[in-house]
Parts: structure tokens; C-alpha cells; sequence
């Protein structure tokens, strides 16, 4: 495809929710389309934009506004630009899809009992046990989405169930092209994810 | 045009030697010539990206290190990037340099004296009385670059002939089209120069 729409879709919610797996999912299956993809969360800014921040209110707003700044200017030169923080401020989001513009938001919820079961980090039984302060859930307040774009749940969806959503967002708003058939025509959302649900069972995705 | 090259032009150089004035000359032409462009300067970033950040070598370090990962993320999806900082360090800039890739570095020079005779913020005046610590040329180091790509002074050239010394780099090297004539051909590099400088004299650019 020779031209892009730029969006970012922008991925909340609360620790181990499933925000940058849903990312990392998606982020080959975009550019294998053809797109421009950028992936924005922790891991990829902790270095170079946002290391003096800690889990403040102050310092995680400020952590948002500088990852909104990157995401407009990504989004409004046609990047698809894929954003996970836990973003637990309603304002701040708000504030973000008022700045970017093309905004999919796409709450990864997990119920709580899911969330503590599974703790890969071991960060909710510190957090229970008072070790983190601060922690989004159990120390701090979360505040949900009232109207996101998407919704998956991480404690009743497989991962590639819930990316399929999010994918099938972005066909139908035309953010990513579908998938070509050999005929010249183009697979239906559902014929797709059905697709992908069996190559995923076949073990190629 | 259908396909862009993306670039970051970084002008350095002392306060007041013409960074930001030539970004802002180059900006409109650049986009009239179809190309996606975005301006980083302090008065771009300072809000949402460096606003905790004074001038120390500490935090000039940090200033230029977010905005050198914005430049990168931008250059690699291909806008054309105009950037402007003092940027005092070498070491700042080549490491900039090795993480961008596609890399024009501006050396803007101009005389102290001339600095000093201008002065349109009063800076260099307070800078001399101690009033401003840290300010780079008069209590604090600036590292000239070696290798620039492109020298300009602006003690002795005019903003439009800086300018056209900047564009014409970037046609040569592939990161802007030329203009194209109405027979189909393009002006060369003189040409237009010769043709800017009149527009330019004409009151037209």
C-alpha cells in the first residue's frame, strides 16, 4: 500500500493486564502488512526520555506527557504507533487523545484474582505486602475507561484472541489494510480472525 | 514525490547564531516541496519534553538525549527532521550522530562580536555581568564540530544565502527533490540558488 494513516493506539490498564504482550503480538503482523510501526512503552523510553521518573502522581503524568508529545508527532507523520502504560489517570488519557488526534484507546482489563494468580513479577505480593508504594491496584487508584475503543480481558481471552480485536478495530476504522486473498479481493474481518485462530492452532503465528 | 528519505538536520551553534531562524526559513519551503517536516527547537519541546531541565551539563546531557531518541524514532519513519539546540558537546552530538543515522549537521558559527553587537534578548549582555551562569560562549564551553556537513556564518552571510547553503546540501544528497522546471527537468543546485536569491530580492520568499 503506498499511503498510511497515522494512529495511536494506546494501551491502559493494570500491571501484567497484557498491554505490551497485546503490542509485541501485533507490532510483526502490522509491518508484515506493510506499515510503519512503532512500539512506545517501558521499556523502549526508560532510557533515553522518561529515567528520572518514578511512580509519583507528578512523575507519572510527566511520563505521559512526554509519551504523548512522541506519539503525536509519530502519528501525525502516518505512523501506526503501538502505546502501553499503565496510564491510571483519565485526564491524562483524555489529554492525550485530544492531542493526537487519531486515538484507539484499548482498555486491557484482567480481573484482580487473575492478575495476583498469575504475578510474573512477583510485584503484586510486594505490593500487597506494603514493599511498593504507589502500586496501581492495590496502593493507587486506576481509573477505568468510560469509553474505550476496545475492551479485552486478559483473565478470559487467549492473547491472540484479544490482539484479534484490536486488529479488527483497526481494519474497519482503515488504519491497516486487509489482508489481500489471492483473487484480488480481501478476507472479511471474521474470515480473517478465524484464519488466524488456525494458524495460530497450527503453531505458525 | 511518493517516497521520502528521512533526516535529521541539526544546527549547532552559539545563542542567537541562527539556528532556529534558518529552521524556520527552511520549514515552509520543505513542506511546498511535498515533504513531511517537523521543527524541534525549545520552544517546540519545552513543555511537554525538557521542561524540568536547566543548564547544567547534566541536564543539557538529558535535554539532548530525549530530544535525539524523538529525532530518531521521526528519522527512521521518515520525516525530515529540523533541529535546533546549542548543543554544546561534541560527544552529545556524535553519539546523536551514531543513533539517527541519516545525519546533516549545520555548524551555525558566527563571531562573538557580532553575537554581542546584536543581542536581541539581551543575553549576552547578562551573560557578561554574571548574571547567567552556564551560558554557553561566555562562562560555559561550546565544542566546535570537526566535520560538519555544512558551515554557515552568520556574521557574514545573509539568512536566505545560510539557507540555500542547507538546501542545496540536502538536494545533492538525495534528501529533498529539486525543484522540477516545467519542461519536466530540474534546475541544478545554482540554478535555483540563482533563482531563490532573485525571489528572495523580489520580496517574494
Amino acid at each position: 500500500m503506498t499511503s498510511q494513516k497515522g494512529v495511536t493506539v494506546w494501551f491502559t490498564g493494570l500491571s501484567g493486564a497484557g498491554k505490551t504482550a497485546i503490542a509485541r503480538y501485533l507490532e510483526p503482523i502490522l509491518r508484515e502488512r506493510g506499515l510503519k510501526v512503532e512500539r512506545l512503552d517501558g521499556d523502549v523510553v526508560r532510557q533515553s526520555l522518561t529515567r528520572d521518573l518514578g511512580f509519583s502522581k507528578e512523575d507519572r503524568d510527566k511520563n505521559i506527557e512526554r509519551v504523548t508529545f512522541v506519539a503525536k508527532l509519530l502519528t501525525r507523520n502516518d505512523v501506526l504507533v503501538l502505546l502501553s502504560f499503565i496510564s491510571p489517570y483519565r485526564v491524562m488519557r483524555d489529554h492525550a487523545r485530544d492531542e493526537i488526534g487519531n486515538f484507539v484507546e484499548v482498555y486491557c482489563y484482567c480481573t484482580l484474582e487473575a492478575l495476583m494468580e498469575r504475578d510474573v513479577k512477583g510485584l503484586y505480593k510486594k505490593a500487597i505486602a506494603g514493599e511498593i508504594p504507589n502500586f496501581t491496584g492495590i496502593s493507587d487508584p486506576y481509573e477505568e475507561p468510560l469509553n474505550p475503543e476496545v475492551r479485552i480481558d486478559s483473565s478470559t481471552e487467549t492473547l491472540e484472541e484479544s490482539a484479534a480485536k484490536v486488529l479488527a478495530y483497526l481494519e474497519e476504522h482503515g488504519y491497516v489494510p486487509p489482508v489481500p486473498k489471492l483473487d484480488g479481493s480481501t478476507y472479511t474481518v471474521e474470515e480473517e480472525q478465524l484464519i488466524e485462530e488456525r494458524l495460530g492452532a497450527l503453531g505458525y503465528l
